[in-house]
């Protein structure tokens, strides 16, 4: 028995909301399951674009704006195929938590998962190796989530194929944010946008609010970006719109070289950061001072950046 | 035995950096005990200032802002006396919590404490029944903690003696915000400024910050408002920063009637805010969507305003 | 501030389906609170009953049959007024347990209430004191819950006033079960059947259903007996239905004449009961037998009834 | 060293009641271990039966069952061998739940089992890999367990070896129950049936009780099942019984063609069945309601089988 | 109903063991409550000596010594009686810790106990005022615990009635340990001394054994020192032994004046004591080492005494 | 990405204190991590010995003794090259527990670890795989910890290559300690020793200490020990101490020949050990009672020895 059953039938024209179901057995229902709701929206010929959200649960303006088109598009709105998957990690979502608190995952640790492991590794499994092979590009929403600040940005991989990292830098730049991160971070290998690069996908992994809140602005601007990157595909009607149109310079492109862009804390306290996020920094220039609550007249100790240039999070 | 015990000497002259010991017993630890760290800076003669912050674990501003002015002040910087409690509910503190991790409480709904209860009501009960009585004014330190977003701003009481009114409005003031609020919130009777006010204290409430993060901007805006209030006091040396100086129009004073000014979620799901704090909303207006994340193509439900007015937290 | 609060008119004519709102911080939500669903329906004049359920949340007869009750009822079908409150304990029903994941209280044992208390003293509080003084008569629905078995049966406490007992009495037999108690349980003076003594009320406690588990007979018996005893009040149009009728001979009495009624377990494992619930049974008679899990070889504890009677709960 | 300790000698005749250990690191007991109980039952000559119960811990029936087995038999009454594991999941037995309190998985769900892995699965790896190569029929012992309402069944897989599934049928058989199940449920694969159809092993899963509940009229259900399974298998002296020497018909064979054959809850609330465990019921029919708990005026979700036949679990 | 249930009558001769029980509601049993053993020993007359241990569940000397002198003493080796509580806080013994699991208190720190608290004030409530009034003498038996580390001593109360303390200091001398500590700590005032001082009652808590452990030596020294305190009461045949007659100097005297006497850790780390217990040691002397585990370089912090003295726990 | 991130140079000649860094995403901190002090010395040529301690967190002597080091030893003092890590498993140390907090594990049963799992098979699979293959002898200290306790002893492997079996014995004798232990236990292979069996590593582990507590006399005995076998491997100075040198008796080799060695308890229950940690036993003697807290007429299961020999740890 496949490990996650649902009714969806991907191939069928129309739209269809349903479900996911991962079993899942508890104390008290030995036959439970985890349900995670699923719109597929089929219209004319064209390209298969796969749209997440909720793979933290506390990153918010990914997860309405899929409710949103899930409510708003009909199957004439699409030319070819809308798999929308608005609260990937339904458990953690419904607890608006980073991990799930059924297994104590990091879904966005996962991939490529595994069919017989606990809930959140099905999930993984499910999504790298059944939904993506039918996909042509992946759009991810996440947002800094409740442990960090930082501006809009999105995020891509610098694939080996240099045609796929040409087509993800396109989708990225769709969604007019200032700033495009070429991302290798500390868990590389083991994410979405890992597995996406595996199956040669295009892929882009919006970054847009932060702190565990969710604001008019950045829920604005995560609905306007991803209807303008399925515009760029093609899925949907209409020219992307493009920001030397709106007199705004091109994103800014970082990149991140190595791990060792990231700086830690050496030890407990209060982190008081000394930049705001985006801030141009240098190498060697303090980053924040971090407060002991135990002895007030010890002095703070200051955390200084290893890298030279512009700020992601904070 | 008190429960509470300090080798603090509150009449001596001088800076003493020590901590109030509130017994707490544990499986590992059966004479163990809460430390919370205190500074006691005299100089000359003048009236007694207690500074608190830390009541919300998961508010950081004025931790940091209380933490520097413990080491920067000395006794010749003091006329008068300032008692000073960065972390007042350390175990909260700790944890990076609203509540205390000890026994579950709130320590802005614990007043007037209890000293035969558990951890939080007894450190409720020394602040009002020990330190209280020695002061004349009450600067207490919050933000809009990691649930809500506001805009900074400065809360008093409506005391029934308008002189003390009066004097917490210009302490309210002196923190230089957009805005002050004369709060009846939820929870008049057992939080730190109904304390303040059942001792006749002037007392102000600083909420700077929001989203259980600590930001370079409203870090600063905590410190200079503290020193300013300090200073208008008549404790720090100089004159205080006025508003009408700097070009800026006077504080806007939001008066909060009644708890129907409220407005609470009808079912669960995420909360789409339509409007920034600080916005000018009208009764009967739509303040927000609740979208369910189990049934995308269920409307969201409206939230409506029930007074007109200025937002102040969302 | 009062420590309940509701946009409830208890006055009004008609139907108003709202919340009672209990102030209840949290880490996640400062300001949050606890939304216990009530209904109020009024028709002309007539007496005032209070019908409740999910006192346990475990117990679910009534909590359908209340929720069936606030969609069936309308302002023309009621001669006087019902105050319907069918998830009482609204944290310990959305949980599934009988006791408040809040504050672990059982509301049973907790009144009359405490206004500063945590959630669950507070909700006794509110509905002895400000409910209680409204009303005429009381249905409150229980069933033997997750963690014992027992066939239909209605509660009613053996009332100083003996002319209470009676009108107790006949309102237990309206809802037609074979037995009706004379309660004096382990937990006299705390329950809800104690706090409406205090008030002189005409009170029933409906124990229909068992084993933490709704089935079509006993929601049905919970739905046909609390109609009936609306009828008897005069609340609902009709003759009130009696056992005769339909060839019943009258509900078995059973008097608890003191907690020696209750047989403990002297040792730990499982318990095999000898008999089914509604058995007749002998002072000196073996219960039934627990089994020792960790050695199979060890003969099993029998345990033995103390008292001559009917067997009410196993 | 081997992940399971025992001082049982499975080749002894007589009669051994021991423990089957399972090292278990704790922070209070660094050498500390699972104890199971375990005994051994060796007659003269003939078939080796494999008894088991407490797969799951809060299903009762099968657990006092065994452990009286145990007590009763001598090795005299025993024609080959009777392998009794009463509380097989011990920790899940101690603590009258379903899944295991030490690693919160259900044993049933871990089937091959791992001898690397937590203790649950070294359990399952020992059963599978050292206990049934010495086995030649397998009686497992489940009831509806907490979470479910079902008449008693006992359930067989449908093997690929068709006279395997016939001797499991005609086990099931013997336990005489109005019911017998082919089951392909939600699990299979991972569970003990599975296990033992991969080594081609006779095996029957009695599942004689609901609700989390002992009940005296299926706990003699259940020991006269074993007891008349044993006879036929030739273990126990004396001619097994026959349901239609009872004036009983034959049982009903229910077949559970696929996992479409199982309704899920749309929505969450208070689920009212309109069905008794074993109604005859029809595609397309209700199966049940659901009740929204917050919102009493909101309609109940209606589910509806999508299938014909008996009603198994509810 | 009285909040605890016994059959015990303390009045009758002969030999009673039986239990205290306490109601304690929990989900899985709504009649549930706590059974606390208890026995009754009556010969002829005499006094009434009250015997505890298992106020804290990981003090494991006390425990045994009365639990065997239940199965040793009969009622003609008692000239009045005694009334034995071998595991008086039940659930933190059947844990074996400290604090109670049930309600997270420490019963030590409940007296004089709330007959409508949680179960530890209850049973402390109970002791005080149902047993006291029945009792001559109280002996009560602790060891240092998980936590801390003590050669045995017994404490007793400098009472106001000088008569009082005398007969108390008698009864810790017939423990025969080489130190009688005059206790005024922590918590005096809601501790079983303090109340048996409020009942006039001469009482001696005896503090053999540490680290929750058990060792041979130490259980013989409680066993044998429980004996010869009843034989100084008269209860138990025989002279009492002295130390003089082993050749032992007098017990030492150890007054703690106050609780500056305790030293407190002034930061997070692992403690190193410089001095093993009962050294003779100075004020102003390095009590010991605080090593910070974040930071191999970092100096250790140096703890001092602020008395001088003999070290009764470290 | 290696799933350990360190800027330790392990090449370089000098002193270096900076941490392992494994990372570890939570609730509230994503990109959060473990940092594992750690300290490389490197002085002249010579062999490379690896120095751990806190592989449980609540074992305490080698924690100690290993940071005095770390500040002690400078690169002139070290002929060859010391790898230390005092605080092996982090997370296990600071919560001053056997298991980590983090996933439950404990590091001395993860051995060879996993570079895909939770965070302690991440450190195990550091330790084998990067830090052994460096090494040439490896010196691990333990205690008995909080649940045993134990005269002080070091173990070591019996290993197949009998020269690196000598080499092991060499350094176990250099900590002159009484006894010395040659373990086959119930965790052969998944722990340290085995560990460094595999990798041909001539490996002692020290368990000096007992209870979960550390006392002056343990601490010196470690640090002496630890000291001493460095200077038999030739990378401290001097010449190594020998027992015969102090008057003492060679040490005392206790072999474990079997698991069957180790005596469990048959019930639940408080043990009363009948021996003190070193005395000689025999097969058949009575170890130790298990009192039943529950009923004290029961009398108590004596557990017997099945092996002659010394006692290691009770």
């Amino acid at each position: 028995m496949p490990p996650v059953l649902s009714d969806v039938d991907y191939d069928a024209l129309g739209k269809q909301v349903s479900v996911l179901r991962v079993p899942y057995t508890r104390d008290s229902a030995g036959l439970g399951s985890v349900a995670i709701p699923i719109a597929v929206i089929r219209g004319g010929p064209g390209p298969t674009a796969l749209l997440t959200a909720g793979t933290h649960g506390d990153e918010y303006e990914g997860q309405v704006a899929l409710l949103k088109l899930v409510r708003e598009l009909e199957p004439e709105d699409v030319h070819g195929r809308l798999i929308i998957l608005p609260a990937l990690n339904h458990p953690a979502v419904a607890a608006g938590r980073r991990l799930s608190p059924v297994d104590g995952l990091d879904l966005n640790r996962c991939y490529p998962g595994d069919p017989d492991g606990t809930v959140t590794p099905v999930i993984a499994h499910y999504v790298e190796h059944v939904v993506f092979p039918m996909c042509d590009a992946v759009l991810d929403h996440h947002s800094a989530g409740y442990s960090m600040r930082a501006r809009p940005f999105v995020a891509i991989h610098d694939a080996p194929d240099r045609t796929v990292t040409d087509r993800a830098l396109a989708l990225a730049d769709a969604y007019l944010t200032d700033t495009v991160a070429i991302w290798r971070g500390v868990d590389a290998g083991k994410n979405q946008l890992a597995a996406a690069e595996r199956h040669g996908l295009a892929a882009a992994c919006a970054e847009i609010g932060e702190g565990g809140r969710l604001s008019p602005a950045t829920l604005e601007a995560t609905e306007s970006g991803v209807r303008n990157a399925l515009r760029l595909l093609g899925i949907l009607e209409g020219r992307p719109a493009r920001r030397e149109e709106r007199g705004l310079a091109p994103a800014r492109l970082l990149h991140t070289p190595s791990a060792d862009c990231d700086v830690y804390a050496p030890m407990a306290g209060i982190y008081e950061a000394f930049h705001e996020p985006s801030a141009l920094v240098e190498a060697g220039q303090a980053a924040g001072a971090i407060h002991d609550i135990e002895d007030p007249t010890r002095q703070p100790a200051i955390v200084e950046f290893r890298y030279s240039g512009y700020l992601l999070l904070s």
